[in-house]
């Protein structure tokens, strides 16, 4: 009937048996997703004109307005460097010349070290790095649905966000909120030295808190302090208040962030319509002028400190005021302010989101749309590459399987491709010839083993053996795919002397009363 | 706490009653989502050597091996224009200087003209075309589950077609197999004629069908021969049968379609490591040389007639045979083929497609790999853009609405950014100063209307107000979507007199007995 292109003398004819059975090298491939190159040029969305503007207008929003800054010690920092400051009110004015000289001596390109060498990365020129979810205080499965966050999942989240060699670093997946608040840094920071090898995230939650994140990492690494503040070796993220202040946490995070060295991110959450102007160009531009503050701040603590330049820009419903996320508009903004990110020269950090409620279809594409937008835009540091849904308040396991998937397909386009002639098989197109197939040609079977993408949850087969194998959609696969994958979890290795050491450290530190969060 | 973008203060507040239930803006969101222009700059996955070398090994392929060629018509007119034919074999060779001639007259951008000028489209240049998916001998529902193609179905895809503005031309959306293979064509052009106002699609199984649709849309357009002949008003694909072969109603669909000066689309079916070389490059260099085969014959029945080069080049999943799609080669290969067909200056059609068999995750994951790398690949015509399921054995009404969202969020992703002073909103940055809102603000007062992107199948609700709505997923509300769609489906006018002339040309042909279909 010449159907267009679903005929069945179109269709592939099954393999022959001696090819059967091929694609051994699963091992080897998830290895070479440890340190991903992005050779894509990225996309502009902006002129060149546009975006100088914005840059501009964010310089002139800091110099004539400022922003309010909730802590006396980070105001003290500024005004010592020259900035205007109003103690009536808080606020903070810096002259442009200060954010220029700020931005020179950021790096433009800075390791991330591991315990584990191999599970090192770097951050800036076209690496690209893969964290998972942040911050949700629930989970989900599809079994129990939603529910609080506890240490227990927490330690699973670590567990999962280790297994995949594709996320590469680990994070704060989920809250903890069975662990008392003085002590959930310990529990947090004990399980991803003990149950991961890759580097951790730590929450800026106080000087106290910090002190105890930062020595249990020196003993988990086996370092001294000078050795420490020599290379980055965790990160966090900061997050301005929208519009145009920076609360106490946060501001004294990013002084003992850059003090010690260790990677700092700065990232303005502008909901455009909501705490930020109500059109793309408006929230970049004030997401600009708060992240530009921001990394000032940390050059001036520390010139040459490690940072990046976070964006997270979206849109609200505008019917409901509820955010949404993995919009055309997001997709935008993430184009944007990777531009804006090259403007200044500064690594940048974006998102893989959406605002679905379930790991759907609606959850797959606004994720897609994210990540993009994130990867076209010439991204570094993807933060939520795994797990989020519903605007991030829940870490859901199946998501993450769905995610893993979809970080796996981009890290293969990033390997690249050759066209020569023998790559190309000139050879088998003539051997093979006119209405032949390729099954069985030379060229195949030298090839066919390593050709192609095996993927994790996606099922290829036929509908008659998918129906027949319990028609299970993609999540329903996904649920089983986590369960296996934490039934199969292997700790990394760690000295027992080490391990000792930091539990003694972690027992010593709870007898004492932990550490108050500050907020 | 401080977790990152998820607190409660970091969210918005709702709007004020004054500003709510705005978005009144969806039906001009609509309409001009019906002539799209890409704004990105083409993705480049290979270099310009590697391309270069991919199409210099095609025009090789051609001179040396050359293309069997069923159809006696077709090698006499290749033979007549100087091409080699070898009538025992059916081979026919070509040299590269006959291919560069023909690219010569092929042109770069040309119309497609809709019986509504309101729906007339263009093909080429930076403009992009959506056309539903077109072929599945089956459909399927959330009700229903796969079931045969009917010609109830048939009318219910065209009017689901008709009714989306971001779906520019009609087509081939299901096989109606309860329609006699005689009659066939006469009650789907019938229904694409009637039912719609778009740009119609015709199969090629032989020239008696053909003549009858032809006669058919000249009826329905209100035209003479002459005026038909002068510019496209309906599209076909004609696949080549990878490798190397063009078979009988292939072959002479190229022909009829260049006569008469309508839009052929001459898209190899490559997939690698089955009817193609293993690797994306010896895969995409055969179905270049293949395209570029079709091509040149349509040039030589007519110079200038309107084609396009097509490609679908995927991967088979080495361990079964099965075909996969929406891979990251399948990416690759996209963005390949688009510098394939820039390289000869031809207008590019791709593909959206998947191997999901439910209209699920990963359905919508497979669905955007293949999306972005159509569109930042610079495609100008996306066939399968909406309803593809199965590797295109069926077509999915739930898939077809989640499509739909898809396409209109790349809709809005194309339109025009602004980063002007005013449009920034400094003096609402200035007025709503630190820490307040932006809800009120007068800048997004004048905007919110038509500010963002209002979704048809997402739902940005929060968790609880989804759960007490019944928790249902995108797939769930998208069977609620097609329903009401068609529930809601108006007629485009036509004249009556108009409506009879065609109902009598349907009975006149079906008392004579159709016309076989050739195969």
């Amino acid at each position: 009937m010449n159907n267009p292109e679903t005929t069945s003398r179109t269709r592939p004819r099954r393999r022959d048996a001696t090819v059967r059975g091929g694609g051994g090298s699963n091992l080897e491939r998830s290895a070479r997703y440890r340190n991903l190159v992005n050779p894509f040029a990225p996309v502009r969305l902006f002129s060149d004109d546009q975006i100088e503007n914005m840059h501009l207008a964010a310089l002139g929003i800091l110099e004539r307005q400022g922003m309010r800054v909730l802590s006396p010690r980070g105001r003290a920092a500024l005004a010592a460097a020259g900035a205007s400051v109003d103690e009536s009110t808080n606020v903070v004015r810096m002259d442009p010349a200060l954010v220029t000289q700020a931005l020179g001596t950021v790096p433009a390109e800075a390791p991330l070290i591991a315990r584990n060498p191999q599970r090192s990365c770097r951050v800036g020129g076209r690496h690209v790095v893969f964290a998972p979810v942040a911050g949700p205080p629930s989970v989900s499965d599809q079994e129990l649905g939603k529910h609080s966050g506890t240490l227990a999942a927490y330690r699973d989240w670590v567990k999962l966000s280790q297994a995949f060699d594709v996320i590469h670093v680990l994070g704060q997946m989920v809250e903890p909120q069975d662990s008392p608040v003085h002590e959930r840094h310990l529990d947090t920071t004990f399980a991803q030295l003990t149950l991961g090898d890759k580097v951790p995230y730590f929450y800026c939650r106080g000087d106290g808190q910090l002190a105890d994140n930062f020595e249990m990492l020196r003993i988990a690494c086996g370092i001294d302090e000078a050795s420490f503040r020599a290379e980055p070796r965790c990160y966090t993220i900061c997050n301005t208040n929208s519009p145009l202040q920076l609360d106490l946490p946060m501001t004294d995070g990013i002084i003992q962030f850059a003090r010690h060295g260790q990677l700092v991110i700065i990232t303005p959450f502008t909901l455009a319509g909501a705490m930020a102007p109500v059109t793309i160009s408006g929230a970049l531009t004030l997401a600009h002028a708060e992240a530009l503050f921001g990394i000032t701040l940390a050059q001036i603590i520390r010139p040459g400190a490690p940072v990046m330049y976070g964006s997270f820009t979206s849109n609200v419903d505008m019917k409901s005021g509820s955010p949404a996320f993995g919009t055309p508009e997001y997709t935008k903004a993430a184009f944007g302010a990777g531009q804006l990110a090259r403007r200044i020269g500064v690594p940048w950090r974006c998102s893989s989101a959406t605002a679905s409620n379930a790991p759907d279809a609606q959850a797959a594409y606004e994720s897609q749309m994210s990540l993009w937008g994130a990867l076209l835009g010439g991204c570094h540091f993807i933060l939520h590459a795994a797990g989020w849904l519903e605007g991030g308040l829940t870490a859901s396991t199946e998501k993450f399987i769905l995610d893993v998937e979809m970080l796996q397909m981009f890290a293969e386009l990033f390997q690249p491709v050759s066209a020569t002639n023998e790559e190309i098989g000139l050879d088998a197109i003539a051997e093979v010839g006119p209405g032949g197939h390729f099954f069985a040609a030379a060229h195949t079977m030298a090839r066919y083993r390593d050709a192609f993408y095996a993927p994790l949850v996606s099922d290829w087969r036929n509908y008659g053996a998918w129906y027949e194998g319990g028609a299970r959609t993609a999540t329903q696969r996904a649920n089983t795919l986590w369960r296996d994958t934490l039934a199969a979890y292997q700790p990394p290795p760690m000295d027992p002397a080490v391990l000792e050491q930091l539990s003694a450290f972690v027992t010593r530190r709870r007898a004492a009363g932990g550490a108050a969060p500050v907020s």
